[in-house]
């Protein structure tokens, strides 16, 4: 008996939602990929085609080996983990190879945590008065604040695995030699901006695909 | 004379706003809830077609009674008021029986405000360490905050009402009786993870409409 | 050799970033006008059509004279400066005749940073309980906080030039004399809620374009 | 046997709570008054003086008549009532005397939601380009948008009664009538920035206790 | 001859700030764990105390094993881990044992990202339509929405590694059984307003230490 | 007669503002410098102490001139202008002499409007994909993205000036030079991670004021 009421109890207060065909709690807003992003993430898919598999990204496992600089990484970013949108959070896995680094780099919308899983690395970030940087290993994390300039470098003997949590569904990653040398910027208003010789620009130019 | 000048005026201060089909202000962006959801709400209606009503709901006025707790409910969410779309308000009016309850339930994304209008209530929210109740009646108010597991028990002797404000435009409500027992959860599951003994639970996905 | 390799590492680190028609990196949204606004800003551009122009305003020059105040204001907002868009920030520029003023108005989304380029001007900003007031010129600036009613009067000798910074990136611009005396809100209920007689408020409706 | 278990458990996972003098959770942050203020709001109490009573407020009754307007005011804002720090919401109720009026006024930095409990009123916000105004009564809710210059007179034949919620724990009211004539803002810098007549500013300037 | 030039660079661009005491950039705020909590975090140590230990956690290890349900917990919050304070993010490790369970809870003020490391587990969350729910593996990734209940059962043949990051420097636990059962909550009140049986409720009470 | 019934409605709606010796309200909060900073800003001042100088900053004209860059910075940030606190924006004023340049850095928490007052400049932000750049003068305007590495170059044939506004009341100044090559970071280490050569790291370690 006692069931149709509450049934009815249900339907009745959640009916604000069922009315429209677009309507959604706020309770989460899986993206819908195939509509133009806004600054606050992703339109939501309707919420009736939502499903646990949403939820759950699969592959956080080691990637291709990343030469000169012999790391892996592997991303579960919204465009690949839909649940992600609008939650502001994500995940990285990188692998380093022995004598390997994650080179200086930058996620400007992003803090990064970092859970040291195996090895022992080295992790620094700069700023423009003070270097922040320690060895650390297996069974320490370190939090990287938000923009700052950091690396990370292989400091053992063997393998290191990190995996990494960001404060963004979609954090950007702007590699420090790709950003100076892996495009057409003119030499010499890189040397000019930068103090870098022009000889040292040019030969980094052509180790990372730049022009001009 | 004057008139002309200061109508130039606002022509030209405004005239961003009015160059494009879908220009609008940021003072209020009116919910167009044909449309997909996004993280930071609906997309807007163009302003042109704005007028007063859509900051006005009608009805706020008592529901039907709901079984077993012996409350109603009436909600004035974005969905059914599209005014309040990125706003971070809405409201609700809870009229609550002799002897009846609003059942432990959380709003996960809002903070709520209860204003007592009339009768007399036992209000409660609790943590992992401690329990947050009183007795209150017509002339209180009470906070919840977000995210708290929470309920309202009528402690009179005649009928309460309740006005509600929500931190959300569009807060969802959990309540516990429909989250543990309303749904096709294994029984087992459920009473491996809540301790609850598997008589406990089957009688109430009987009256709640769980299966499994 | 290398450049083979770091091309790779840059096209498997940002693949979640192209695997579909609508990806975007949350380090800017370049607004697609033409799609209607959100409580967060306007939907984005597709990445690969985004350029350096989508960055830049042209026209930051002095506009047409207003009368009666005697002033000329540029705006640089988001429908005139796409690249904008989600960001939170904005330009306009102020040009003040001798004897002229910018009247007492309010941005209700908005705080204004005044940066006093030429000439000498009173600016103030008024709370319910005080006034906050002083003479400026060249070589200072002043914060309006967000939401408060305030003036910027030539008090110099000479033009003045303002260059003004907001807190948004479409901030609305509500003058107080529109607001009373250029629409149709009956002059009786203008009366009543602002203490102003009657003729006085007949007067300014002539002169503002009001109606009632 | 098994509460020892689970007590051990309830301790070790939330140690780090309480291993400081002033540490807490971020569930809440009822205000400490006596401290200075920030930007987000008081700094806490220690949680473990906090007690049910933070949560609630007492007296949400009529207050005294208020003249010229007509109508009394009370506020359940966050220095009376400090569980609301940090929450992000508040509450006032206005009692409206036949003829009365709540005058022109804008919450800088608050939405308003206002519940007509009893009675009839014109409440009315208004652009620099458009009135939003309305004739509503009991069983009705308005929506204000940020930063609006509002206002709510009583159009009914009986006293009218109003519920508001706010979206901010500490909302600033700015009274139009106090903010250019209750202070001592220069009578000629009013008429130069408003355009009204100096006999009209100096005869509100009396009436609402301005200067100079 | 140039290393003078570039530090008094430095130093007049970052005078501002070093000429006060508690100067600080707003790069990161290092928690200051003896003075008081406020909504936005605890205040900051000065910057010149600041070290890369601040931003760096040890001990990311199993805890002891917790009774009934057979897990053990590790957090790095912000009361151990000071450098994550303003960041919003922090991160624990669950290690469930065979037939063990994180039992049904909830964070109000954090979305969960959780990486299976090791083992086979049951991970669900409820809402008051609909259940999500899936077994996963080492290699998968599963988000919980803020504020959802869930709960994360072994259902594989040995042991189970998870590392967690929530979207908070501070995410409060809020365990249901502890909620209900553990504190002293009246025993009629808990029935009335769950539904549950009051021999359930008091056998429950018995085990997780509640009263009344 | 009605001065004394404004005047008294003015305090009892205000009431709850003055009754505690550190009551605030939320319209602005003016930095007290001397207390401890926090995640969202320095402590506020008591109102009753607040000026308009409060809101003014005094002395943005040029700066010494800065080698081996050539440029002059001036910066009007929290510390130096305490009204800002909490707002949310800032101002600073390059002038770059001919041939000059403000090197490649970042803001890792603020996005930078770039307003060109005189002269003509090459402005540039670079991701690891792409390069936005172009010649501005005077009557342009210019917005960085938030954490975006950039540079302005001086492109004309005389001096140029820059008004810049930032989303931050405290926005930190990331110079890549400083950040590489003017601190204790090991030369073999800054090698791994940027493959720039020990020679060119140890050059401009002599430049900048490096050491190791």
């Amino acid at each position: 008996m006692k069931i149709i009421h509450i049934i009815c109890f249900s339907f009745s207060l959640l009916s604000s939602y069922t009315s429209h065909a677009n309507s959604y709690t706020n309770d989460f807003c899986v993206a819908n990929l195939m509509l133009p992003n806004t600054p606050s993430g992703y339109p939501c898919k309707p919420e009736k085609s939502v499903t646990m598999n949403d939820f759950v990204f699969h592959g956080f496992v080691p990637g291709n080996t990343i030469e000169p600089f012999n790391f892996r990484i592997t991303t579960a970013f919204v465009d690949s983990f839909s649940g992600l949108n609008g939650l502001g959070i994500s995940a990285a896995r990188g692998d380093i190879d022995i004598n390997g680094t994650i080179p200086m780099h930058t996620h400007p919308d992003a803090t990064e945590l970092l859970i040291i899983v195996k090895g022992r690395v080295t992790v620094g970030f700069i700023t423009s008065t003070k270097v922040y940087s320690k060895v650390v290993k297996h069974g320490d994390i370190v939090v990287i604040p938000k923009g700052q300039l950091h690396f990370i470098a292989n400091s053992g003997v063997r393998k290191a695995i990190l995996f990494e949590a960001f404060t963004s569904s979609n954090p950007s990653v702007q590699i420090l030699d790709n950003q100076l040398f892996g495009n057409n910027l003119l030499t010499s208003l890189i040397a000019q901006t930068t103090a870098l010789d022009v000889s040292q620009i040019k030969k980094l130019k052509a180790q990372f695909g730049g022009s001009n």
